[in-house]
């Protein structure tokens, strides 16, 4: 998608340098970087550091990490595959990847091995990129006839969205951005409310960032706000992403995507999650039981960054000096308080039935 | 309550000087600074620029604000008065201090008024912290059931509370924290969740301050973690305070109130509120529809204060220079979702026949 106008994915192949180009989302909005990814080391730092995040970028991220590692040392493919899994302990496509690759290579000749994981995560990234896109695709209709039942007007269909699930969480496109994205360019008026998301403020960093440079209405609101929005007519739907999301439908995405599930349906508003389906993880059926979620640095939750009134990028500290903090990164959303998930391969009910139908 | 472990009051009366004092709480946790109020103006820019804040003691700094205005100019009543309840639209006890004060003063000679309102100011004080003190001690029976029902084990009690319903939003003692003081002097075993209530910040700036001097343990979360540590068995009960109540039980309380209260109700945890009699809006039934939910300015959301690393305090910004917020500080929780009110006069449920029984 667009950045000051210029279309750009969040990781690439360099093929004159050779080397593999990412967005540091760490420092986004404040400042737009590109950063060199040189080595397995490089990348199991950037996924650590989330420079790249989002359960689809981290997939393709960690197929390139692989390619960077068998470069150096082609024999070797439980080590860096390793590494590699354990830097994100929640998003299933990593894991996903990383099988996939292990499966592909381990029947190679060492020789081709390197040769053939780049292949591997050029084709996996393209894969990302048509697979959001066909998210988008889906989710547009969906929001079309929510646009048509309430007369195709040009008042703006309202989106409450947490976290971000946008381009900068895949390759290109988003999950529940891509569904934005298509909406807008089929000339749905659209305004979005988007979640800070705290602790990381992804929200508030990325997702109003990407909104306004592709031109879209959006309004930052912290992420107590949104049930008071639905209470009173603000909000027309919500449209989140997930991270991982069981056989059962039931759905694991950024902390506090819970709380907004649950004011939805109390205020009889459809909830929707957008996914690739290589978040499923079908072996899972009941996600608040099964799903491990990722403790983070409290330092997450103490500090933060900004820009400060000179334009120079500082941290600060909120609470007293003794404080302590929790910081758990992920919440599991029931499936019956999902609406209906919307994927590449169609838009299902959150149920094992309809779920068990998707192609893995 | 303590301060480096001398006692303090959040407001007060330096007769030697005929000065009022006050914590200046936006400078808290990184300060603790006192600061002498000397006219209507000063108080009325305290209030607004919630140096201090809270609904019991922004109704007690009105009455002192009026003092000040009346021993300047006796004569005039309805001006200050005007000024004083424009400075926070949703707190209902300001407005009741006012009109009370009103009531009073109106029939004292002009040469009466200004010794009159401080009598009356000095009164509602020592009003309050009795009424905080007797809520405490009618919720920490509450809290003792439940510790009790548990075996009474040295295992705390896991309580999670939204905001700051301590001793800074009162006089003293405060509303929700008053029952957790309580409750440490009565021996029970506690630890406490603080969410951290974006975009103000006083749980991360305030209440983890508070608890911490009074050496109560607590551990500072995200505003959207509690869904997930309620599914998970983390939280006993949610204890909060409430900035206005209606004559059926709905809760206006701190922005996000409501989405903590739809989590307990999921997860069958008791969600108790804490408020002073005063707080109740006896003419009020529709707490949605019927109370005016105050605006405050985007930068609360946009920004954000702290101390940098070299102890400077310092306001950064979040978000990319363009980015528009939305900033609404309170939300109302309907009274179904409410376990029960704990009030001075009782620990009742929120339903209007129980709170006709109430004493205004």
């Amino acid at each position: 998608m667009l950045v000051n106008g210029r279309p750009y994915r969040s990781i690439w192949f360099d093929s004159d340098v050779q080397e593999v180009q990412i967005i540091d989302q760490t420092l986004l909005p404040h400042h737009f970087e590109i950063r060199s990814v040189q080595s397995l080391a490089d990348m199991a730092e950037a996924i650590r550091a989330m420079r790249v995040r989002g359960a689809p970028l981290i997939g393709v991220s960690a197929a390139f990490g692989l390619y960077l590692a068998l470069r150096e040392n082609p024999v070797d493919l439980d080590t860096p595959i390793a590494i590699l899994i354990a830097t994100r302990p929640t998003a299933v496509n990593l894991a996903w990847a990383m099988n996939a690759a292990r499966l592909l290579l381990s029947g190679l000749p060492v020789a081709e091995r390197a040769q053939g994981a780049l292949q591997f995560a050029l084709q996996l990234a393209e894969q990302d990129v048509a697979t959001c896109e066909a998210i988008g695709t889906q989710g547009c209709n969906l929001l079309e006839q929510l646009w048509q039942a309430r007369g195709a007007t040009s008042e703006p269909l309202q989106i409450l969205t947490h976290c971000n699930a946008g381009w900068l969480a895949t390759v290109d496109w988003g999950t529940a951005l891509s569904v934005i994205y298509k909406a807008q360019a089929r000339g749905i008026p659209l305004h979005v409310w988007v979640d800070e998301t705290r602790p990381r403020n992804q929200g508030a960093f990325l997702t109003t960032w990407e909104l306004q440079q592709q031109g879209i209405d959006n309004t930052l609101i912290a992420d107590n706000t949104g049930g008071h929005l639905m209470q009173h007519g603000l909000v027309d739907l919500c449209l989140v992403g997930s991270d991982r999301t069981t056989a059962s439908g039931d759905v694991c995405n950024k902390i506090g995507t819970y709380l907004k599930a649950l004011a939805a349906r109390d205020n009889n508003i459809p909830f929707y999650v957008a996914l690739p389906v290589s978040t499923i993880d079908f072996e899972l059926h009941d996600g608040v039981r099964e799903i491990p979620i990722e403790q983070r640095d409290a330092d997450e939750v103490l500090r933060m960054t900004g820009l400060d009134a000179d334009g120079v990028r500082r941290t600060i500290s909120l609470s007293h000096i003794d404080a302590r903090a929790g910081n758990y990164s992920f919440d599991v959303t029931p499936a019956r308080l999902v609406t209906a998930l919307i994927t590449e391969q169609g838009v299902i009910p959150a149920e094992a039935a309809a779920i068990a139908t998707l192609k893995p």
